[in-house]
């Protein structure tokens, strides 16, 4: 167990003192992003663009008997009508990208539907016209003839005997083999089994059970998807678009349009949020489709409700969860039944969500069985830790129920059974050094913790993980004769992290962080990176820019050796300043030696490219939050009261980013747990389908949300964790927890709306 | 001397097998150009983009008595003025821009007029509007005071004491020292010795002597300047403009408004050619200004008639030259006077002509004095090979007379007395390796040079030389899982250079040029690149390129033998194949390594950077001409019956765009021996500053360039030399001889339009 002599020891490393690393410049395009000069995807525009509208399935689920075009075709201004017909036909060979693997075949359906459509928005012809207005008439006069099929909107109705089947193809992966005896709608089912359950509830004093249901939610990121393309003569295309990774968009469109990656040129275009659901395409392949066929460049835009009907939402779920402990606190067995909502296509996040399930905890026996089903609605996308916080609602709830019944603080329940370095997760991996512990810790220690209550309030905590994700990233910095940088990168600039990065470089170089100049740049202008998701890009490219800038660094010491005509070996760069130990006259500045490079040697430039591993890189991070709500009892309308977020950074490298990240995970957690929701009709339509209707919290809903930044370093060579994620784990239990201390209502579902809180006090009643 | 054994040992040499080298693959920005895709200078537009106008001064030469903006800030739709007043104030400090030397004062003064104007078209004020039209309205409403003053248009007028003085404050640099008495129009006059010319002249059995004349002319590239830039409320300034390199504007814009480097962005835009007259900045600096001070993007757009009166064409000249020889042809002295004008600030290319006056010629006495005269002219810029057209137009007619009087073939006579490896020119360079000698052969042994003459026919020869300039490049490249590559460049790609740098890449790592994805990139996003031109883009870029490939194959072959388990040593990579000596099995191909590229360690990405030298690197090209022409006696008009250029280009990476490149310098030489001129008005107005009157040759009035390369090799690593300039040298000299061949006539001045061989004509008889 970790001790506080190691809590210590973290506090001293991660004071360890920077003279850029830990500070809070002002972002490097932040006036662009408040004079609203900087250029999202719908701002782009060039000579010539065509407009372009897609047309939606209006029905949940139905065959496509037949699409006649004709009529649209002949409107004047049309310039171009495409189908799945135009897609290169494919046979259904596994593509891995990065987060997600599927089949090429259901990446064009999910884009242009073949055959049949599965969900209410689902893509089934485009048209590009030289405005908008003809546009949208154009896909009116499109007649495509349907034959309606029974549709299923939840996973325990899609894996009942007899369900409406969505693939006829589609067979069970049951345990790695195939169940070839029968379709069905279930993608997977997978198990992750650590020590003996039985023996482990045999031994256990206490025992709790519960069953959990989500549903549907959207990321609600401010900028709809928009995606221009030109496809020129030369057969190049050129992609402009709203993405979290050019590269990823790139090789995805490539693979769509079976081209090789280099005929495709993606340029990111400023980002207005994405949250994991823009890192899939859906409009960019359609766009690129329509500029073949008219040979201009197309723009497509999504409206919002599109965007809740067509892109990738993160999924409802039904969940299972029984834990037993010994009376002293001491967990003896954990299980859990996760079966994930995929929409319409396999692929739900079900497998994160098992691996983070349990992951705060370390059990000697545990059984995790996960479902991917797929369902009448829009195919998942990643949603901020995906999986995880449908995951942590069931699990953080029975762990609070369990403290409960064992008259316990529930966090030193947690504290009792925390993951530590060296545990095994029940789905084999093993932790590196962690800061699960220090989370515990600081949130016990928080003054939070221990203030008082007022009348119908109650006080909840939970934890919450997400692993980082590494994957590749590469960055160029080349040197300014005026002892600036610029810095090339490949990752889409989310939430900053054009600063956190640019911070890294400047650390290395001894150089304010507004000596940096960092540029995201195409495709076609740096290394690969992969997308900016996973809580990699400041831990991943980070690491890059690191390497780049030591690349410099030797690069300089190099110089100056020459310069000096002394040994390199004798040269120290420190701080900024290159000394030599052969004679202490011999030293100057990054900027003197900036200024020389021209005539002795050339421009000083360096790269680094790096692998960072895959899931789980560095440990991961994890969040804990306290939080006290007050629930109406007349309404059932629950008001976040307080709340604060601790979350283990490994080292902050810009704090207000990271604050931000902090504020921003909780805030989307506190919508998912109170509000949010895809309100289905019996039909498979979304009755909610506007930011009006669909609530997200505003500044009104909402309390300060109070901070606190744990520092355990991971392997990074600044000991820099990823933390856009696992802050949106703790707030649906956190929450239900404290629902449950200020009203004993037990709440299994979500979101906890005033009607599902007065609906379980009637129950109750 | 070069004998015959070394001529073939070049064509041995350049005849080595390349799999991409010397192959002619369809550009990769061909389509874009051809559709009219690409984005040109005038092309940028952003969201709220302003439309300025530039006032010029209508006299020559003026002092500026008051300058009232007020009317124009008052008409609606204006949105800021600004005269030199808005420039930052600068003391006198010399900077060094490369190519040119000059003070911020003077580059300030010529963007925006202080005090005085120094030329008719001369920028006084400029106009942000709202439109187009309305800047046009508002510079019309700003009233200038002007007191006139006499001006002076040629160097010898400008040289006379009581001539009108451009600069009160200037002082004659005479042979390096400052002469203090008065002012002058006079520069700086400086000298070349090599051995005792007087003993020179002394051994000579025949002397030869000439004055020569020359006037203004212009590059002619067909887009006019333009330039956008936005400065924004973080301080920091985007430039989008046509430009020959983005960091020299980069450089120069931040210079004249007294900004780091790094608050500067340049994007270049596709540049409709510049041939040197695209390197200084004009418009960058007021656009923005007229951006800072409306706190809106701000475009300016040259016309023609701004470009002809207000950019930088080259130098009108007064020249001598004296050549001695004994009877058997070997030169004994050679002296010569260059007086350049500047045009209205110091700095005309009279140092380039020095150089180059007599280095084709291996001569053991030499005196070479040059002068540098500031006229009441815009202020020259480079123009292809700037100062050496208007050198051999005087020395080539002196060697062609020498032959004639000399009774010896004129190739014999330049062969005789050939520079070679080794030789050591007046300024005291002394030759590596070049071509001189390979260059005379070839013309002597091509057809045209013994094919027969009609009537009224005449042939000449003549040689020119051109250094190439070497100065910094760097170049990044990244490998796509694809097994293609992208390359990133900062030189501006005006004659194919994309080509020509991507193949060199393509050689060394034994793949496509096809496979090779270039992009010439803004000044954020690569190292520090130098001006294309200097004949510098494929030799020094294409260096940088070599090298980055080096470091790709280098990465390459360290993660083959990770994958293999091998020593790094033990791996060889071949025409894009890796092979392992300790395993015939262990071999894969670029396309294999860079498929898994991703899972063995990340991303591969190369890197360089060069300083390649200054001026003279590799020994620089020579170019000669055969060139029969026709003089109608009636008319005078002469009409070009057959043209051949012969021209080392070490080795041709492009051949295509080597020949393109011959061909375009010899249409130019053309145009400038026979029609282009400034034909100024005696109040020093330019009387035809349009394309229709200003007489550039069109194709109906040329034959078609025959063209002969040769490969000499330099130190390049696959023997590049830069063949961009060289080719414009000959021409005018050898249509000169050719004329006299055929008339009779030594043509002492430029143009030798029909009126200027009459005039002579009308002299001899």
């Amino acid at each position: 167990m970790t001790t506080t002599t190691d809590y210590e020891r973290n506090m001293i490393l991660s004071s360890q003192e920077y003279n850029v690393v830990g500070t809070r410049p002002i972002r490097h395009d932040g006036a662009d992003k408040v004079t609203g000069r900087a250029l999202y995807g719908a701002d782009f525009d060039t000579a010539g663009l065509l407009h372009g509208k897609v047309l939606r399935s209006p029905h949940a689920h139905a065959n496509i008997v037949s699409i006649d075009t004709s009529a649209a075709e002949a409107l004047p201004g049309v310039m171009a009508v495409v189908t799945f017909a135009d897609f290169p036909q494919v046979s259904d060979g596994t593509v891995d990208f990065g987060e997600e693997i599927t089949t090429v075949h259901d990446l064009q359906s999910n884009i242009l539907a073949r055959h049949k459509v599965l969900y209410k928005g689902h893509a089934v012809a485009a048209v590009a016209a030289t405005n908008a207005h003809i546009a949208e008439e154009a896909v009116k006069l499109i007649d495509v003839e349907y034959e309606t099929l029974p549709s299923v909107m939840t996973v325990q109705d899609a894996m009942v005997d007899g369900a409406p089947i969505l693939h006829e193809s589609m067979r069970t992966n049951e345990l790695g083999a195939t169940v070839d005896d029968k379709p069905s709608n279930v993608a997977q089912h997978f198990q992750h089994v650590k020590g003996d359950i039985d023996a482990g509830f045999g031994e256990a004093d206490v025992i709790v059970e519960r069953e959990f249901n989500t549903v549907t939610v959207h990321q609600g990121y401010i900028e709809p998807h928009a995606a221009s393309a030109f496809w020129n003569t030369d057969g190049r295309l050129h992609i402009w678009c709203s993405t979290q990774g050019a590269f990823p968009a790139r090789d995805a469109t490539a693979e769509v349009l079976r081209l090789p990656v280099s005929q495709v040129r993606v340029t990111p275009m400023e980002i207005g949020g994405g949250f994991g659901g823009k890192i899939p395409v859906y409009l960019e392949p359609v766009a690129a489709m329509l500029s073949k066929k008219s040979g201009r460049a197309v723009k497509l835009v999504m409206s919002r409700a599109d965007v809740f009907e067509a892109s990738g939402p993160t999924c409802g779920s039904n969940m299972k969860v029984k834990i037993g402990a010994k009376h002293d606190g001491t967990i003896t067995a954990m299980q859990s039944y996760l079966a994930f909502e995929a929409g319409a296509y396999a692929g739900s996040p079900v497998g994160a969500g098992a691996q983070c399930v349990f992951a705060a905890y370390d059990v000697e026996n545990a059984v995790i069985d996960g479902y991917d089903v797929v369902v009448n609605k829009p195919k998942t996308a990643a949603y901020r830790a995906p999986g995880a916080p449908n995951a942590a609602f069931a699990c953080e709830q029975a762990v609070d129920e369990l403290a409960i019944k064992l008259g316990m603080d529930p966090i030193d329940l947690r504290l009792k059974n925390a993951s530590v370095e060296g545990t095994r997760r029940p789905d084999g991996t093993v932790f590196p050094r962690i800061g699960c512990v220090e989370v515990l810790e600081a949130m016990k220690n928080h003054p939070h913790y221990s203030a008082p209550l007022g009348e119908n309030q109650g006080r909840g905590v939970a934890i919450g993980y997400w692993f980082n994700v590494g994957f590749e990233s590469a960055v160029n910095i080349a040197v300014n004769a005026d002892g600036t940088i610029t810095l090339v990168e490949g990752s889409t600039d989310i939430g900053g992290s054009r600063a956190s990065i640019a911070m890294q470089a400047a650390e290395v170089l001894g150089i304010p962080a507004e000596s940096v100049r960092p540029s995201v740049v195409d495709t076609d202008s740096v290394g690969f990176t992969a997308v900016t998701g996973g809580s990699r890009t400041t831990y991943a490219t980070g690491w890059a820019a690191y390497d780049a800038a030591m690349d410099v660094k030797q690069k300089m010491i190099e110089r100056a050796a020459t310069i000096w005509d002394v040994d390199v070996d004798s040269i120290e760069m420190e701080n900024g300043v290159l000394q030599s130990a052969s004679d202490p006259e011999l030293n100057m500045s990054f900027s003197d030696l900036a200024a020389q490079m021209g005539g002795t040697g050339g421009p000083i430039v360096g790269t680094a490219s790096r692998n960072a591993g895959g899931m789980g890189v560095g440990g991961g991070s994890f969040a804990g939050n306290i939080v006290d709500v007050e629930v109406d009892p007349a309404t059932g309308k629950t008001e976040v009261a307080r709340f604060t977020v601790v979350q283990d950074a490994g080292k902050a490298i810009h704090p207000s980013y990271v604050e931000g990240q902090m504020q921003g995970g909780s805030v989307q957690g506190i919508g998912w747990a109170l509000n949010e929701e895809y309100y289905m009709t019996d039909d498979g339509t979304m009755a909610n389908s506007t930011l009006l209707d669909y609530r997200m919290p505003t500044s009104l809903d909402l309390p300060m949300i109070d901070t606190v930044i744990v520092e355990v370093p991971s392997d990074h060579p600044f000991g820099v964790r990823g933390v856009g994620e696992a802050n949106i784990v703790p707030p649906t239990p956190a929450i239900a927890n404290a629902i449950h201390s200020a009203t004993n209502i037990r709440m299994e579902r979500l979101p906890m709306s005033p009607v599902a809180i007065m609906e379980e006090t009637w129950k109750q009643s």
